[in-house]
């Protein structure tokens, strides 16, 4: 069956996108730690980010970067942190979060972001791309 | 100043050494998440990961990678996450976590390791390399 990211790079379940290439796709985490919380994942469904091949993941982490240089541009903070944990959807995603303290990087406090910003943090961080 | 981490290359500060190449270094977290918590670094002294140039930053996760792959031959455990935050030491530190639960991912619960834990840990992950 289909990922829940596989849905959301199809157009199944509706997201808000920040990019999109051949091979990899971000999108605005749903939850997120703090505004501007990133997805970057691979339009290949694989579970552990370590079983992707070498070009694949090589790819995947410089679209990552890609990404998190137009998020720093766009969202104010004090820099852009990475997390791959993984544990509970089975399709790699790389986190790209806007730090402003530890706390943003723990996965406990989330931010509430209305749709309307949703719209406006995505279309910021498109701006710098 | 030099970093922590500049110390630690330079073995002015002891370390739990995994690997060593000409532009990278990676040793054992001294106060891990959990066993088999691994640091790697690039020897350029740069605070964020994103103002790394392409080549080391690309390189930099490559080598990861590879290290990343022998702690899940050596470790037990559900995968391997990776995190990068930063807030406490400006010299660019990709934490590569034996994850067996969020908990794991989270920098509050700390693992308790002896030096002949530690040394153990190092030679199992250094076997797979």
């Amino acid at each position: 069956m289909a990922s829940i990211f596989t849905k959301i790079i199809n157009g199944d379940i509706p997201c808000y996108k920040i990019a999109e290439t051949e091979d990899f796709f971000a999108f605005l985490d749903i939850n997120p730690n703090s505004k501007g919380h990133t997805l970057c994942i691979p339009k290949k469904e694989v579970d552990k980010i370590f079983d992707l091949d070498e070009t694949t993941y090589i790819g995947l982490m410089s679209f990552s970067r890609t990404i998190a240089k137009a998020i720093e541009k766009a969202i104010p903070c004090k820099r852009v942190g990475v997390s791959v944990i993984g544990l509970e959807v089975p399709h790699v995603h790389v986190h790209l979060i806007p730090l402003h303290s530890m706390e943003d990087a723990r996965f406990i406090q989330k931010a509430k972001v209305s749709s309307d910003e949703f719209v406006e943090i995505a279309d910021a961080i498109k701006s710098y791309l």
